[in-house]
């Protein structure tokens, strides 16, 4: 047997994954931008592995009745009971994390884990997981699901289910862009927030030239990402997905909803 | 709002996945080494997503009693509850799929999906997951995943799942590899498969070169998928995890493991 590889551990630090979590000199624009960074990569896995599968548009038919009691789709039944399993070890503790179907969600069997709490209370009540969810099953998969049924109904929704998951966190994580933006330059937002101004707190949120920046990233690694890849290659020009997508899918959904959940989060930020 | 992509669908199709959902002309030696090379991205990209992670033993302690009235390690939880789940919208009418726990799963709540069924009946008594949880637990976990705890064990059990599940996929995907080298020269096989004998058969089955090529592969995917890819670099050299980690796991596990799923199902081949 070969000796394990020695030097194998170069992970992705709790850092880059929790602004929440981390302690409150760890939560700066920094630690803010690195999160963001990395949960690009984590949609681009997500969506390729969702394209593996065809469409199986029976996943997402609400009026298929197909399970004994439940009404709506089976992604909506899959979904929601398996909320319930990770509501069960705790997911919602983590203010990174918001449930598709709230209600009724038990209460974890673990004790809390102390995240650290960095944002405002009225975070909690920000919730955009249903334009999320129909921006995805509509607008999302049509443009890089093939067309077809191959019945793979189980793996395809618990991969719609990762995707799901990826965009509702990158789209909340706007909670904890706006709380250090906020914190960074208190006096240019108060005035708007307190005259509850929607308009000029997107204003003071939007930077074209960083959207543009971030659409020819997210491009970038689906290239890089979405590549296939051999031995005797320098890497082809094959994508499992049109890398366009991704720049589409940040332009129109992403950076807006998550501009969205900012403005939401900061209106209340004085509260 | 900008038009979306116009020629955006270029998925994988339904035919690298299912080399055993597909008519059965499509399954021959090419199907199958097609669904083994786009496994290797899949098992790439969900070790990558759970190095950002650290190692949250408190998962994986099977004496915890964390959850009352389950005796057993929280992943062990996790997992069954999950397949109980995914049983239910017939993830095991997939022969590609084997439980971790197969024991009371529940019946599909889903009318059976008719995949086309390739295998000797031998196939369905052959189940090598409690060998595979192992090495993933305490061989490969510790390889790539960093000390300490961030509290995220909702997060980090999902991502052992994916993880698990697509091992598992990959080296039970032996028990199509066989079949087709089988289908190819029974003459070759047969005589080894009436005698028992499993050394011949592992002979007939290893190929020293093939497993190097496959070696090198995976660890270039893994330098390719796992590098930090920013706009203005034309690829870094950090890697999420180091690539060695992957050939090491592809020649001490995924391939030695597939072969005894190879010989297992060979043996029971002509019965």
């Amino acid at each position: 047997m070969a000796s394990p590889p020695s030097s194998t551990v170069k992970p992705d630090s709790a850092r880059l994954q929790n602004g929440a979590s981390g302690s409150a000199e760890r939560f700066n624009l920094d630690s803010v931008r690195e999160s963001l960074i990395r949960q690009e990569d984590t949609i681009v896995f997500s969506l390729i592995e969702r394209a593996k599968f065809p469409r199986n548009l029976k996943v997402y038919d609400e009026s298929s009745r197909e399970i004994p009691g439940f009404s709506g789709s089976l992604l909506q039944f899959f979904v929601e009971e398996a909320e319930i399993l990770q509501s069960k070890v705790g997911r919602y503790y983590n203010p990174e994390e918001h449930p598709f179907f709230p209600e009724n969600l038990p209460l974890s069997l673990l004790p809390p884990y102390n995240y650290e709490q960095v944002l405002h209370p009225a975070a909690a009540s920000i919730n955009i997981n249903k334009k999320i969810w129909n921006m995805y099953v509509y607008d999302l998969l049509p443009l890089f699901a093939a067309k077809g049924d191959d019945g793979n109904y189980a793996s395809t929704m618990s991969s719609d289910l990762t995707c799901l998951q990826a965009l509702s966190r990158r789209i909340h994580y706007g909670l904890f862009v706006a709380e250090v933006k906020y914190r960074d330059a208190p006096q240019d937002y108060g005035p708007a927030i307190r005259a509850q101004d929607r308009d000029a707190l997107m204003k003071l949120l939007t930077f074209e030239s960083v959207e543009e920046m971030v659409k020819r990233r997210v491009e970038k690694k689906a290239s890089v990402f979405g590549q296939e890849v051999g031995l005797n290659d320098s890497g082809s020009d094959k994508y499992k997905i049109d890398p366009s997508v991704f720049s589409h899918l940040y332009g129109e959904w992403v950076m807006p909803l998550t501009k969205l959940v900012q403005v939401e989060y900061l209106l209340r930020r004085l509260d």
